[in-house]
């Protein structure tokens, strides 16, 4: 890693000389991770010329001590420090034209007339660079997918009538933990009944009954790196024609994005295909959610394969395809795996059978 | 809850009419849920004058119509709509002088100059709002206090040589859910031997050996809402005298606080009364920490008990008491408890013993 390290603060240099930047401030926990290797609260100051310094409070301090490679200076700040002291200890010359990656807009308006030149976003260049996953990066998510896809096995086996949300939930924990992820990546999803048809499952604990169509939505964080998958079952045996109907467009929408994924193509192109082939069905008004989204150190990242998404796929994206069809009240259906961009194709990351009524 | 919110409306209101502002933007979920009952993404408007709008985007519209009261006026989104077009759909009156409370710096720089007045945060007077707590507020911090509880017993009867962090960690998630807790509020923390000197834990998975510290921070949302306790714990029967001491330092701090703890203090002299206890038997640099910090919806909220922590402790506000001493590279104690500001004094809401050796 500390190669790939050496490599992405390179390239943030040439994309920061590109755009005439003299500095660039990264505040995000996940870029921090990304150049330093340290994961936890602090500002990482990037100037054009010298050494980068990572500023973090003492309570972090012997972690970050721990984590971070020799190409970046450590900074002790003191428990009272703010960003406006970590602002004012740059030199001059980096605050010609900083770039900033998340700041809230009150820390903005605090700082923004500390700096002699100019403050601007610059979240953009670091995405460039992370959109894109390096080897080691890749070997990591490929790890974290097949343990979210062990998961989701083990939660297709626990589904049955009488069986509560929580106690699945509970067990697929209990499995990620045993196969070495480090946490979930989000808050799983195990939604039945009507609150399938909530993409994010509703509140409460449900038990389920036969009839329920049950979704389920799990990820792991593995080393650092998130996986992100869907299936959704029915418990019984003989799904209602509605339920096995819309199980079928969801499946040829998102077999059909697969298929015709290409380098080259918009984000927001995929999201065209998968919509018009659902609303080809009747169902386009149903399916309220975008296609899928990148996914890497952060469980959401660029690209956003939404209506919104302007970015080209390239090889070596990570990113969910996940079409969703959801009847209010009713239920609803979701299928999605998190793949990998290649050169002439896609490889699918995740994996675990696609059927609607369970082993 | 209704009339709670009803009330949280009229409060908020008389705050604007005090600041002149002729609306606010909230953005934040927890301030949404507050507000509106609602716990997600959107945008909730509400005018000097008139009905309050929420807008969200269709994938959680009818999550939205579930939660809200009848009291906010509810508005579909497009999926393609952004923050820019909500401002659009403003009327001028509501825009001479906007608040809003989290915005980002991008958001911020984006809407600016579409808002005729003027925009400013106003994330202070929400908080003055959300600081106090409630009776169903409270009623719900006990009961999450009362399942953390019992989980960190679980934890403690758990520890001994030769278990593994994670399945401590796994079991007490399962715990968590059979007592009715929605999640965890934030990533347990099982920080065992040397990791137990980095507050928040080090990275990777640990077996526990004898002669360890280990370190365990709970606490689950229930109904919503938030509770945080730690303990610490030693494996083994015969403590070393040093960990024995810090133990005791971190205690006398913490009994201190609560003895002296009076409305009409400032959140910074708390913090202050604890840093000189622990100072005056010479551990004072190892206290690397703020005292403790509010919580309710989230898991962090004002006030602050650091350095920097201005407000002033008023009955009905909740927060944690949570002296903590890490030497570096070996161990660290810290003792948390969830506590109820009241007329004469504090209730403790977390309990469980204190008591270094394990059961």
């Amino acid at each position: 890693m500390a190669d790939a390290r050496a490599d992405r603060f390179k390239r943030l240099l040439d994309l920061m000389r590109e755009n005439e930047l003299t500095g660039i401030l990264l505040k995000s926990p996940a870029n921090l991770f990304y150049f330093t290797g340290y994961l936890g609260p602090g500002i990482l100051i990037v100037p054009l010329d010298g050494v980068p310094f990572l500023f973090v409070h003492p309570m972090n301090y012997e972690l970050a001590e721990q984590s971070v490679s020799n190409r970046v200076e450590l900074s002790k700040l003191r428990s009272t420090s703010t960003i406006k002291d970590v602002i004012d200890e740059l030199p001059e010359s980096v605050k010609v034209k900083i770039g900033f990656d998340d700041l809230s807009a009150e820390e903005y308006l605090k700082i923004k007339d500390l700096i002699g030149g100019s403050i601007l976003p610059a979240s953009e260049y670091v995405w460039k660079l992370r959109m894109i996953k390096d080897a080691e990066e890749i070997e990591r998510i490929k790890k974290s997918c097949e343990i979210t896809s062990k998961c989701m096995e083990l939660a297709a086996e626990l589904l049955e009538e009488g069986v509560l949300e929580s106690e699945v939930k509970a067990e697929v924990m209990e499995e990620m933990f045993k196969l070495g992820a480090e946490r979930a990546a989000f808050e799983i999803i195990i939604a039945s009944g009507p609150k399938s048809s909530l993409p994010h499952g509703g509140p409460g604990d449900r038990s389920m009954k036969k009839g329920d169509v049950v979704l389920v939505d799990l990820g792991v964080v593995y080393e650092g790196y998130c996986s992100d998958m869907t299936r959704t079952f029915y418990i019984g045996s003989q799904p209602e024609e509605e339920v096995s109907r819309i199980y079928e467009v969801v499946m040829d929408a998102k077999s059909l994005v697969q298929e015709e994924l290409t380098i080259g193509l918009t984000a927001a192109s995929l999201h065209e295909k998968a919509y018009k082939e659902i609303s080809s069905k009747g169902y386009g008004d149903y399916f309220i959610h975008g296609l899928g989204h990148g996914l890497g150190i952060e469980i959401h990242e660029p690209p956003r394969l939404s209506p919104l998404g302007k970015e080209v796929i390239m090889e070596g994206m990570v990113f969910t395809i996940e079409p969703g069809i959801y009847l209010p009240r009713k239920f609803g259906i979701r299928i999605e795996d998190t793949v990998l961009v290649k050169r002439d194709g896609i490889e699918v990351l995740t994996s675990a059978p696609y059927e609607l009524t369970l082993p």
